[in-house]
């Protein structure tokens, strides 16, 4: 235990600080056992002669111990141990079988996934993807910042002013106009969309959104306790004879879409869909919420309703979770002013702010030449991906639904009948998370579809346990027929 | 423009680097007007030449402002400045005078001001009173992380796992045991309030709150479109007789508090208060959510319902934007474990998840024993400031219905029955923002309060402002009698 200087200090640029050596050691002796649950620590005295390290390094040591809640001071008497936390709950630590196959199932399987799960039907990139250079420069920017307020305060109530003239810009070259005041920010895209249907819609109400969907549009909906229609996809965008027959029928007061790449199928508007739906929109007093998660992965433009529209009835959302972090939150809305007015009230009521940081960090990102850089790799990178993921899943009688033309989804229809939520089963015993279909399906009828996402697809282990779900899947279906 | 390289590189070292010193030179140019927008920008070796730097300066420059934005390059043709951007709309950079005094009054008008307005009226510290330094010390720290995962990645479910782990230590120290997955990380307490609303109350419903109460407690009940009863405030807690008359005659479904030290009275519950509302909560079937955001404010820890009740009909909701940061969103939901089960469901249906990075940050900064030295410096800080303001009001013949134990807050009468509406009017005419008593109060009763922070009250104009616009309330009273 005890060293010279010199060992000392190179042990202390390998491990951390010396008293950061002091608090693992404290740590490891609470934890082994060796002191036990409420047993006095050594003496602050003793641990500096044994740890060959100043008193004053000991006792800032035992002040962040006892800040954690590790260790607890007793005025007069020294340092003791701490009760031992209550340990997390199994359904914590492990993939929960048991959960029925609905709209959260993909959400809660991919975000409570341990680092050994795979997961092909997650939603986003791979951490390894994601721009965290550009990350850490904005963190290291902020970190250098004089203003107090940048770090402390909460957001204005449209969210941070530089950030809204930046997207005004970007949206502009959407040709979409949209001056900053018409912009607010949200703390994601997900939050934005509930904000507008807090505004828009009362329960009861019907709601148009495409069938497949992204499933987080059911569970919000869900939430929200309205009549949800599903209109069936397209390549070029929902299917318009059904899209007018839901209208007359329902006469629902909002349509909930992603356009440029759709989530899940990956297709695109095309130019007179878009102009038909809007002219739809119109005549049946429809407002459409145009969810525009994916855009920077487009390698070229689609159409955009609110582009089209001009923003009458069209509400655009937007998030940065996809290309630069799912980490910090931040998402916008851009709507009428009236609409943007009531939103800020809404979002006051029941979130405050915003997050100050989280928009000072997306600014950064965005601002910076080297996002730019990054955004043209990622989409190279992914269209190989797209490109050697597809034979390797249709070997295996997996065929894609089409090939999108960007981004990281693939719709696939399984071989033979399989249902999508059985392969799924048995991929999750194996710690891998499949898309099924019908958690995208409000008519229920793409059980035997799956969602891919190719940048998750790059481990081996995937496909085997993939064959193998699919055999165990089959042998089910036979041994279940009369 | 020219000079040497020492020249130079001195000058970047004051002004930032070369390539900021070319953007900034390139800005000055389109916000002078001495670049028309939409004109083309000088080539790159000129610039290269006239400020003496290398060309991939200027290109990186260029490259930079192209991705703000401000510039737009054309293949083969050069750069050009883009058309400038819509300005900010006067709404944004001015008070709204013509605003109705309503539950949103204090939020808007503290949230939109500009540095120079003064704030006694608004709930938190001043920038320079939070702990910057421990906040750029945790930025340095996440910055220097390898995992990208931190960086980029959506948080789990119930938020960070050490977080929580903390929490509930904390929270064992109170007396509440509440094992970390029983802990729900949240975007803020706001948050944390809506979605236990989200879950327990369907519109129509009664709930009760304090009269007077925080003021955005009656802003998001209004947006859950529930029926609001107020039971009058003692120094003590809630009117128990009044209290159990509302429980009979309502039958409220929720009752939501701060405890602890009560916004905007400053009032800590008695321990008698504590257990008979405990008592009368289990004979009406009431639950009970407790906001514990002032909890790091005291100096003596006063009694706590979710403690006493064992988290059975008690909710327990917390954050840290008083004490440690507004700026990274984060709070907490303690509750039963079917409850957080089913809260966690309904935040991925309408947040999809929580911030990972600001439960990075605030875990940092929480567990540091500089934040516990913080604590402590402003503990006493308040109660200098608390001693020192107290007089000075009383001076102006506004008196404290209470001085409380500890915190900022003090809820205080205005002299002669004036308005506090009136009084704030006129004092946001001066751009000072007040908090006018009706703000907080359901029954409209405290036309003749005010609420100050005392740490907000550090400026001498302050008072200036306050006794003119005590005096032009008075003479608009006077002039109102018959």
């Amino acid at each position: 235990m005890s060293g010279t200087v010199d060992e000392l200090a190179s042990s202390a640029r390998r491990d951390g600080t010396l008293v950061e050596r002091v608090m693992r050691a404290i740590r490891h002796q609470i934890s082994s056992r060796s002191l036990a649950p409420g047993g006095k620590l050594p003496s602050i005295r003793a641990v500096a002669q044994t740890m060959q390290v100043s008193k004053s390094t000991v006792v800032e040591a035992y002040d962040r111990l006892a800040a954690e809640g590790v260790i607890r001071s007793r005025p007069g008497s020294g340092f003791y141990s701490a009760a031992p936390p209550a340990p997390l709950s199994l359904t914590e630590l492990a993939p929960r079988l048991d959960r029925a196959i609905d709209p959260f199932w993909v959400s809660r399987q991919s975000l409570e996934a341990g680092k050994d799960v795979l997961k092909p039907g997650c939603g986003w990139l791979p951490g390894s993807w994601m721009p965290g250079d550009e990350i850490r420069r904005a963190l290291r920017g902020l970190a250098r910042t004089r203003e107090e307020a940048g770090l402390t305060d909460y957001g204005t109530p449209l969210g941070l002013a530089p950030l809204r003239q930046f997207l005004s810009r970007r949206l502009a070259e959407q040709g979409l106009q949209a001056a900053p005041d018409r912009i607010l920010l949200t703390d994601s895209g997900t939050q934005a969309i509930d904000l507008v249907c807090r505004l828009l819609i009362q329960p009861g109400d019907a709601v148009l959104v495409d069938d497949p969907c992204y499933f987080n549009f059911l569970a919000l909906l869900r939430a929200h306790q309205v009549t949800v229609i599903g209109v069936p996809q397209t390549p070029a965008g929902p299917d318009l004879s059904q899209f007018e027959q839901a209208l007359a029928a329902h006469r629902p007061r909002l349509y909930i879409t992603n356009s440029g790449l759709h989530n899940p199928t990956g297709a695109a508007l095309s130019g007179v869909t878009a102009h038909r739906l809007l002219k739809l929109a119109e005549r049946y007093a429809l407002t459409v919420v145009e969810d525009d998660i994916f855009a920077d992965f487009e390698t070229e433009q689609a159409p955009r309703l609110a582009a089209l529209d001009g923003l009458e009835r069209v509400v655009r959302i937007g998030s940065f979770s996809k290309t630069l972090s799912a980490s910090f939150r931040c998402g916008y809305i851009a709507a009428r002013p009236d609409w943007i007015d009531k939103l800020t009230d809404i979002r006051i009521a029941t979130g405050f702010s915003s997050s100050r940081l989280s928009e000072e960090l997306v600014f950064a990102v965005l601002g910076s030449s080297g996002y730019r850089k990054y955004l043209e790799g990622l989409r190279a990178r992914l269209a190989a991906s797209m490109a050697s993921i597809v034979p390797r899943l249709q070997a295996l009688g997996i065929h894609p639904w089409i090939v999108p033309k960007a981004g990281m989804l693939l719709w696939c229809r399984l071989p033979d009948g399989l249902d999508a939520a059985e392969v799924a089963r048995h991929a999750l015993n194996a710690d891998v998370v499949l898309a099924p279909g019908n958690v995208f399906s409000v008519s229920q009828a793409a059980s035997g579809f799956m969602r891919f996402n190719v940048a998750q697809c790059m481990d081996e282990r995937i496909f085997t346990v993939l064959e193998n779900a699919l055999r165990l899947a089959a042998n089910e279906t036979g041994k279940g027929k009369p």
